[in-house]
């Protein structure tokens, strides 16, 4: 089975690097002006880019496919692979390190993550090898299967259920409280139970990636062409300027510095602007792996509400799986175009705080925007004096407290003062408009690289394709690995292996049993019991319909074609069936 | 009491119309260059209008204030009053319709509106006298309550009930009964059992006055001076445009003839902008008007999760005061900001649109956006035929049908086929990113004058000012005018008030109860009545926690301070803490 490279069981590091190394493939099959290796001529570029975007996938698989061999010849076929791969690369880019293209070094910087990844390959492969002269033995999808991973995941499931209902959502915490948690919220602090799907782990990789390729293609096409306008400004320029009557200073040198200054200025906001954009997505990455990680666990125990913010049906679908194939792939360009965006936006912004703001301050000139300000301090002073009215009478005038509760008091004088602010409120909306532009505006622009936030309002959340695309891809992710069933997919392996292994892992499975044991002998009446065992069984059905199909008749004659099929294709196809209604039914049937 | 014009109790028309002429006002104050009539020059502007600014609500203030005092010498004084402001506004406009602001009929149809509030005033006011002479007993405050709005809303209440429990969410309606339900709800249809709240119905008058303003300013200021110009273009464009090495045609009189075409366009596409932009605001304030209601009654049953997306506590407090009292007035600076940011945007696209698009295919030449998507042709058709791939590969491939659902097949091609197709969907990624940036900006600008929904993606929706202030003003506006409360108060005023009058009243109110009570007999175990009762004054509470800290031992003193006090002022403060505990408690005390 050398295609099984993105299921769960796979070792993540390979898949990884390889969709790495693909995608610096396909960004320098764009840039440069001959996309592919044996092709010279630069006519017809669009139809060698077309060739070359399905020749490297095909060029690039030996590698992956050595790895899903699971045996040692696939292992010395992958290093041999991936020792040429890289050899072959770092001894082009030793040969020829300038190249044309953009900027003498840009090829070079370029291929630096594609030359980390093929040395990451190439330092697993023999690893892999090693190991696999170790240990043998095992078989590969039972170890998956049979690692404490997902029963460790289980217990902490089973254990934590106590202490989660005990948390209510009404006591609002403290200011204090709440920055600290929207700050560790952005802060990915890894889980020991709980691992990331292969594919969110390919999707983070490809956007720091693309990241890093985006910044690269934009400091080395600007900055050095500004650098060398700025080396090449003489005295010519005063002339050019006062063609378009703009005299800057009468003295010639002193315009000379002048331009050189602001030209210097233009190059700071500019790799500012690039490196906030970059900061900003980086911190996006972050708080994505956070929210990708709540996403996937609130969808485990059911909580689809909270995730979709409706009733969805989690299981495949056609448009669900197109989205998953695509996931990745949108995931690098929606990062691509956040990142072109915002930078364009922010060397904006930050071209007129530079211009109309910081070098006036600090030559104390052309204070055109504080003059303009200052000349309407009485508006501004109405304005504070309007609002601290309203906020002071609607504190102390208008809020009665009795007993405890607060209620309106004095109508008629709210209405009056309603009446008589009416015009002056319809100039704070103004500025209150203005501002709500702002913010939105500066909000979507932050998220454009985000798949997994809607841009839209909650009620057209779908309307957005970056989010949709998410959705769907989320139920293939949930449909297929759910953790609980994959731990009693484990313990039914253990049970038929060899005796001795077995005893203790389903030693460790009658401790889990125990604990909900436990947890049920604190109830008493039983056939309060019973009906709570029956609500649960209908809760999983409805919120996984693709079970009741399987539930009754079907599960003797599913369960023999699992026992004598072959464990490492059929595991996840056959158990998804499987398990839940086993752990249903087992409650129902107290 | 002449202050209390913004009772849900008074008349709608009156208010409304006062709040339209102030508004005008407003207008007026901002555009012309002397704001107050007594001033003649120009210098100090802002000081006059920050003068104007208040003096303006104090001139019309009396206006206001007799409609208020409901009796004969108010009509009578409000008549004289908005006689004399009508008459001498039209006075003004005929004797001199021509000023030398923007355009020289700009001050007349600006004074429109203004003048058709003033006609209102004068018209309705001489209609309430005359109606007040016919019934001149009636208690005004008394009649609002005794009127049989709240009663029937109640009963309507009460019957609708089982009918909308019946209809669940699951079932998905059908396409074209979307499109057809998506369509009504754009669409304002009154309701029997609901009336809106006085400050709603001024919002949105006055909303309608923001955007005629708007329009007007938007048509005077542009259209007229780009008339002229086509009219002055004569042959020395042909060499002013040679000089910027522009040659549109050899022939000059061929030149002038398509400069006034282009500026024709040009016209054209500014006044559609223009007319698309007051459109959708105006559906928008449609669309407003039907959620308000449906908000309104979602909080009147307290389903506060569906409304705000999260548990809030209905009550008054001081932010949502002061946002309750600046609505009106934000609604009206938020379509004005709208109705410029929409005019800009679309005419912007309409020229990209009629001069990279329909000019050249109407005269077939200079097709330079046809022709680079013509040569791009391998491009589209790879991406289409990956799509159409990844479409059909997932419907009849990797999905397979067992037992009624859902579950994958054929992962190893599946995972090859991701991987294949990892850089094209790429491109297509960079597509779907573009199609992203312009939905989401076009959803942003299209719905940038409603307060009533977030811009902002649904977990920081409060971070969106408008949105919070809308949120804010439903609190109050629930808190303070819930029509049970209300129904229950005009029963309590009727059993106290003359026999005979309110014998009927009664009746139907025991209608009412006898519905509740039919209801109840068709359940039969007292026990599960009783918990239902102890359940439903729970939820009350915890929904309604003002109402905590007068349950028991406070509800005595409250109900003889009630029965004593001043029917007209205190209905709304005291009854709303009486009624629901009465409602409430009757179940628990079964």
């Amino acid at each position: 089975i050398p295609v099984n490279f993105l299921d769960h069981t796979r070792h993540k590091g390979l898949a990884v690097a390889v969709f790495g190394v693909l995608l610096c493939k396909l960004w320098g099959l764009v840039i440069s002006p001959n996309p592919l290796p044996f092709t010279k001529s630069t006519e017809n570029k669009q139809n060698w880019v077309i060739l070359g975007v399905f020749y490297y996938p095909a060029l690039y698989y030996p590698l992956l496919a050595c790895g899903t061999l699971h045996n040692k010849v696939g292992y010395v076929l992958g290093s041999l692979l991936s020792w040429t791969h890289f050899s072959v690369l770092v001894w082009q880019k030793v040969d020829c390190p300038r190249t044309p293209v953009i900027y003498k070094y840009y090829s070079l910087f370029s291929s630096l993550p594609q030359i980390a990844c093929l040395a990451f390959l190439s330092f697993q492969y023999p690893l892999l090898l090693f190991k696999g002269f170790k240990d043998a033995e095992k078989d590969n999808a039972a170890e998956d299967l049979s690692s404490s991973y997902y029963s460790d995941y289980v217990k902490k499931l089973i254990k934590k259920r106590p202490a989660k209902s005990s948390t209510s959502g009404t006591d609002k915490p403290k200011l204090p409280h709440r920055i600290i948690d929207a700050v560790k919220s952005y802060i990915y602090t890894p889980e020991d139970a709980f691992r990331f799907p292969l594919k969110l782990a390919v999707s983070a990789v490809v956007s720091i990636i693309t990241l890093y390729q985006v910044g690269l293609v934009l400091i080395t096409a600007v900055v050095p062409t500004l650098q060398i306008a700025r080396m090449g400004v003489d005295e010519d320029v005063a002339n050019l300027l006062a063609g378009f009557k703009i005299i800057l200073s009468p003295d010639k040198k002193e315009v000379v510095r002048l331009v050189v200054y602001y030209m210097w200025c233009v190059e700071v906001c500019y790799i500012s602007a690039m490196t906030l954009s970059a900061l900003v997505n980086l911190a996006m990455l972050m708080r994505s792996m956070v929210l990708h990680r709540s996403n996937l666990k609130g969808l485990y125990r059911g909580d689809i509400y909270n995730v979709y913010n409706c009733q969805r049906s989690i299981r495949a679908s056609r448009p669900a799986l197109v989205c998953w194939m695509g996931y990745t792939s949108f995931t690098a360009a929606h990062v691509f175009i956040a990142m072109f965006v915002q930078t364009l936006i922010f060397f904006l912004s930050l071209l007129i705080a530079v211009f109309l703001v910081i070098i006036p301050v600090l030559h104390a000139q052309n204070l055109i925007l504080f003059q303009i300000l200052l000349s309407m301090w009485p508006f501004w002073l109405m304005i504070i004096l309007v609002v601290l009215i309203q906020h002071i009478t609607a504190r102390f005038c208008f809020i009665k407290k009795t007993a405890g509760t607060q209620d309106l008091d004095k109508r008629g004088s709210l209405f009056l003062l309603t009446y008589l602010l009416f015009p002056v409120n319809v100039l704070i909306g103004v500025l209150l408009a203005f501002w709500r532009l702002i913010i939105t505006a500066l909000f979507n622009i932050v998220h454009m690289g985000r798949m997994d936030i809607s841009l839209l309002n909650r009620n057209v959340e779908a309307f957005d394709p970056a989010y949709r695309c998410y959705a769907h891809y989320l139920k293939i992710e949930v449909s297929q690995s759910h953790p609980v069933m994959k731990a009693f997919c484990g313990i039914l392996l253990q049970s038929m292996g060899p005796e001795g292994k077995a005893a203790q892992r389903t030693r460790d499975a009658e401790e889990g049993i125990q604990l909900v044991q436990q947890e049920k002998k604190q109830h008493k009446v039983s056939s309060a019991k019973m009906a709570r065992g029956r609500w649960q069984l209908l809760y999983t059905l409805v919120n996984n319909p693709s079970l009741v199909g399987t539930r009754k008749h079907h599960q003797h004659q599913t369960a023999q074609s699992f026992v004598n099929g072959s464990f490492s294709r059929s595991t996840k196809q056959g158990s998804k069936k499987e398990a839940p209604p086993k752990e249903d039914q087992a409650p129902a049937s107290n």
